[in-house]
């Protein structure tokens, strides 16, 4: 594999639309030797993944493609004690359900899954040598330096519990359990990452590169709120909610900085789009199974008249001016600032570029009765009626997104924090 | 064994000398059913032990002669944390040589150790469940209540280590792993201990009661140095050092209250009298084999010619008043304060009392081959020359006690901590 791309392109590919690269040169270097870096990306397996997740994936479909052997860690020990109450047997079901939804993006976008493996952090985070290692990180990491490193992911109140300060040990040993050259995740773990950096060589392990993608606002855009079911498009959502959602979601005509819709466009759906173009050029990426898989119709997010270039198009009635074809996310950003693309519009293709992406999944979740069994499982109805027992009181669950045990409903992975928020992707 | 004893005096005994009692009505109802109660004890192995855990041990001789199944705990793994420079073959010798002492210590006293065992921590406290437990803690315990719990024992300082915060929490699982019913420890553990009360039950353990010894200082008085080799006599000191030892030891005119020697006569000297006076008057605890394993002379610390009642002597020359006989500590006390008592008397008195502990001690120590060669391996002489090679640079070690790994040199286990001395042996 690596004799079909040169080092300096694999390189390329790893670290392309990164907001920052730490260590890059021990990646070059493992590239020059011909050898497959190694990453680690964690999740807790919490709530219920949305569409967020594609933000990370997305990169991570660059790294399988350069030929990174990539290990994805369901931190389930994480997302078993980010609330006890939730019994380890449900974690389980969620890590499976989880498992599904990610395997089967990978499969609709046509990546190759081969240099893929799923771990969960129960099979070695609980076992001696790593909790001697967690014992002797104590014995050295101070408080103030764990809050420091936990300072952008982990809740910062007054009176927090120990289990925040152990975060970002244990998210350092990770890295060595796991075998990793870097470690992968959003740009508000750069002090867990340094802290990394600092802490494994004290117990003398390496130290690992880390590799940052930027942070994506929500789709909801800036005010994006934990309570507000819209802000987020679930992976098995049905066209008509997905509507539903895209047409209340903030869209101010030429505000670019509050912009869910731009930013999912710039993070995920350009990238796809491109990923498809370079796949009909036949400038596919190493493995030959590359395209081999994909679920659904893996249209690049252009229309057919579309100039050679292009790499996403706004379709538009021709009474309002016809269709605009973007050769990059710049160009669309700066028509849209410029009050020249309108947000009705900019809506629609949204709209449809997700459905186009969803569709495949949703398909794959029909025809899987397994997946379908799990699901109910792992996020059970909250408004199912228990069986009444004779008269005796009944308990009544709240509506989904209150009461206490309620799963917030958060918009996109890179403002979720481990201890509020289920569905962050990038801090196991 | 139960029906020697009537549970009303096995509770007596069990409770008898403490400064405290938490949950003593738990220990009764156990006697009531004629069971016999668990205790759980642990030390950490790390600089040698002096004659300070004397302390401890008498209070033990009574659990034991009570029947009470006694658990001494080695906390090996807070001992290699305490200095991650030591290495866990270093606290494995340490630990054999703690047992040795231990073990030689309740021979010498001729207390059955039928039912006492030693249990290193790194034989439960590195398992899966242990450590899952540890972690379900850390996701409940607040640092505010952690820190409130470790404060008279853990090092208060401005930027601590986590392990410090971990502390309260793995002791209290040390009550649950080690199935005990009570916890024994110096009234230094007390938050600790109440800690362990309310957290065990969040974990759905039992809460376990508390019996705490009253806190005894060193034997150079109040103004203990732990720089000052001669505020500490260790087990296997010879006759002359702990006559030079006693000599300089603080011990003002009628001072009572900074006088490490009247605190030892107090909590060790007296009491091991009044149980060997015991034994002689065959008020023998329950155990038949009780007395009949004893070292040496276990002569209480009385003349022959004492009066019925008495259970210390101090021997003085006839001109300057003839010996002075008490039946109790109060007594001694109280004539020291008044100036009838000289320092110069009470401190031959001590010596010969501590010398004749020891005696027994010693002797065993030189007939054991492999409990010598576990000593040079436990506790190498640092000023033993390093094998120069060649002329490359040699290590030049510290003398005891200085340099940044020496062993602290503590006179009495009451008021050292876990992370500053070694020979804690209340605190694992």
């Amino acid at each position: 594999m690596a004799g079909v791309n040169s080092p300096a392109e694999r390189f390329d590919l790893i670290t392309r639309r990164l907001q920052e690269v730490l260590g890059g040169e021990a990646i070059k270097a493992l590239l020059e030797q011909g050898q497959n870096p190694k990453c680690y990306w964690g999740t807790a397996p919490t709530g219920r993944p949305h569409i967020g997740y594609f933000v990370p994936l997305t990169k991570i479909a660059d790294f399988l493609r350069a030929g990174v052997e990539v290990t994805i860690l369901f931190a389930d020990v994480h997302a078993f004690l980010d609330n006890l109450k939730a019994p380890l047997e449900l974690v389980g079901y969620r890590t499976k359900y989880y498992e599904y939804i990610l395997t089967t993006v990978f499969k609709s976008l046509g990546i190759p899954t081969s240099k893929l493996r799923f771990i969960e952090g129960s099979s070695y985070q609980l076992t001696k040598e790593y909790n001697m290692d967690n014992y002797k990180l104590c014995s050295i990491v101070t408080e103030h330096d764990a809050k420091k490193a936990g300072a952008e992911v982990v809740k910062q109140v007054e009176n927090a519990f120990l289990s925040g300060l152990l975060y970002p040990g244990l998210q350092a040993l990770d890295e060595q359990y796991l075998g990793c050259d870097f470690q992968f995740g959003g740009v508000d773990q750069r002090k867990i990452f340094v802290f990394a950096e600092e802490y494994l060589p004290k117990l003398g392990y390496a130290k690992r590169a880390h590799l940052m993608n930027p942070m994506v606002p929500g789709l909801a855009g800036g005010k994006m709120s934990s309570s507000d079911p819209n802000s987020k498009i679930d992976f098995l959502d049905s066209p008509d909610v997905v509507k539903s959602k895209i047409k209340k979601a903030f869209c101010e005509e030429g505000n670019v900085t509050e912009n869910g819709l731009l930013a999912f466009a710039k993070a995920v759906l350009i990238p796809i789009s491109e990923l498809r173009l370079e796949r009909l050029k036949s400038k596919t990426v190493a493995d030959p199974e590359e395209g081999s898989v994909s679920l659904g119709e893996p249209k690049p997010f252009i229309t057919d008249d579309a100039p050679e270039g292009a790499v996403f198009t706004i379709q538009r009635d021709t009474k309002f001016g016809g269709p605009s074809h973007y050769k990059s996310y710049d160009e669309m950003e700066k028509d849209f600032a410029e009050k020249n693309l309108h947000p009705g519009d900019l809506k629609v293709a949204v709209r449809d570029a997700i459905n186009s992406l969803l569709d495949p999944i949703r398909k794959a979740f029909e025809a899987n009765e397994e997946w379908q069994k799990i699901e109910k499982l792992a996020y059970p109805d909250p408004n199912a009626k228990p069986e009444k027992k004779k008269k005796a009181k009944v308990y009544h669950p709240p509506p989904p997104g209150k009461g206490k045990n309620a799963i917030p409903l958060e918009s996109a992975p890179s403002e979720a924090t481990p201890e509020e928020a289920p569905a962050e992707p990038s801090a196991p």
